[in-house]
């Protein structure tokens, strides 16, 4: 295997979160994150200036199914001292958003000029972490089957809790789950909160405010799966959601998709 | 039940949090909250200024078997809207303990003439949570079998993780479980761990750091109990003991074993 050539995703799916970091950061990696480094944590991750951290961290304790925190930072450090102590959040990330004054700026490939001593990192769960758990399951989730195939995130018609500046609706994402499985997906999810535990929906996507399905906010549009139920489940990109509806002057994101390995196994129930 | 009368414990065993509350405001209970309102969360309360709110949540983040979250406030409001939103955090504690430049300056029976607008309250899980589950199981733990009795709590040589200016050793809550039980307390325990969950030490004290169990920090000393093994729980006392580790400016808490009674019941885990 050639240091430079770009890889395959086939070729990251066992590794470890470092090697998958390491191939970021050399760039020889730049897609989407699902399939990768099975059985450990992938974190979205959310930056904020120190004085709306403490707003944020309260935003993600009062909505615990759209941000289950795994790690936050001291201001200033681009360190994940708990979930990856050895990786860079500035460069171990394939690509950033840039949100200021409620819209998307910028979408760079780090963040080695942006980073800044106020800034504050949070990194919560997600739940491409459980792509491990949906394939020892034999779950067909199509982003599992097809290599084109990604889940589709959808504002929805829930709000957030707010918290001093953060405010918002929840964004959620989507699985069509065959109909024998639906009991099974809502077991095996329910088990991992940290990955946003089982579904906040299940059902109508019109109860919870969607109503086309082939027009999501994030992600892919589903292609129609015939015998199956809708699921829907909270997702990170509610932070994302958050800055725009809320204006704050500036926050930066890994981009959807594209998450940050931690070195924490799903396995490991000592964070919550 | 006259209205000025102090209550008996067992008059409040089965009584809502809201009514233990009620009574804690009203003067008509000014003890510990040891099996009371069975079945909700007692929280134990840590108010900082603002500025050291962001510092002190990452600290809980950090440590979640000591201070697994519950609620935090907004700066200035002392109501817990998700734990118990009709309460008063100023008023529904039966006691306090101030702590200024890492020294316990003051006990006081309310916050009324105490709190400012830049105060800040975190609510952290209690193990007191836990005495509806134990006597269910029929655990006979000192506390609940003799009113006389209450557990011991010690600093450890386990240090806590660090976050901003908040420091210091776990304090650690001890049970003595005849043998026979041991297996059970464990199990029972570890599946709440918003109320610190399953033992952090079982066995010889002196492996951390407590050299004679007669001498606690907190609580009541133990008496001799034949045939039990020593349990160590992570207990929310941590907190003062940061208080006094970091000798920070300012923090104000519940005095210990007089808990908040909160509204959530301990079988809700959506919140963790």
């Amino acid at each position: 295997m050639s240091l430079l050539a770009p890889l395959d995703r086939n070729a990251l799916t066992h590794a470890s979160p470092s090697e998958v970091r390491a191939a970021v950061r050399a760039g020889r990696w730049t897609g989407t994150t699902k399939r990768m480094a099975l059985g450990y944590h992938q974190a979205n991750v959310t930056i904020v200036p120190e004085r709306h951290a403490f707003d944020f961290m309260r935003f993600c304790q009062r909505n615990p199914r759209a941000f289950p925190l795994l790690d936050v930072t001291d201001p200033g450090e681009p360190f994940a001292r708990l979930a990856a102590p050895e990786a860079d959040l500035r460069t171990d990330i394939s690509a950033y958003c840039i949100y200021r004054d409620g819209v998307m700026v910028d979408r760079v490939a780090n963040l080695r000029e942006t980073w800044r001593q106020d800034h504050v990192a949070f990194l919560t769960g997600c739940n491409l972490s459980l792509d491990a758990v949906m394939i020892e399951a034999r779950i067909p989730f199509p982003h599992l089957v097809r290599e084109s195939a990604f889940p589709a995130q959808y504002r929805s018609n829930i709000a957030t809790r707010p918290a001093g500046v953060f405010h918002g609706p929840m964004v959620l994402s989507y699985r069509a789950v065959p109909a024998p499985l639906l009991q099974r997906v809502v077991e095996l999810t329910s088990r991992y909160p940290l990955c946003h535990g089982g579904p906040v929906h299940v059902g109508d996507p019109a109860a919870i405010g969607i109503a086309d399905l082939a027009a999501c906010d994030w992600g892919r549009p589903p292609e129609p799966e015939p015998g199956t139920t809708p699921c829907f489940f909270a997702c990170g990109i509610t932070a994302q959601a958050a800055a725009l509806a809320s204006g704050i002057p500036e926050m930066i994101t890994h981009a959807p998709g594209h998450l940050f390995l931690t070195d924490l196994p799903i396995s490991d129930r000592s964070l919550g």
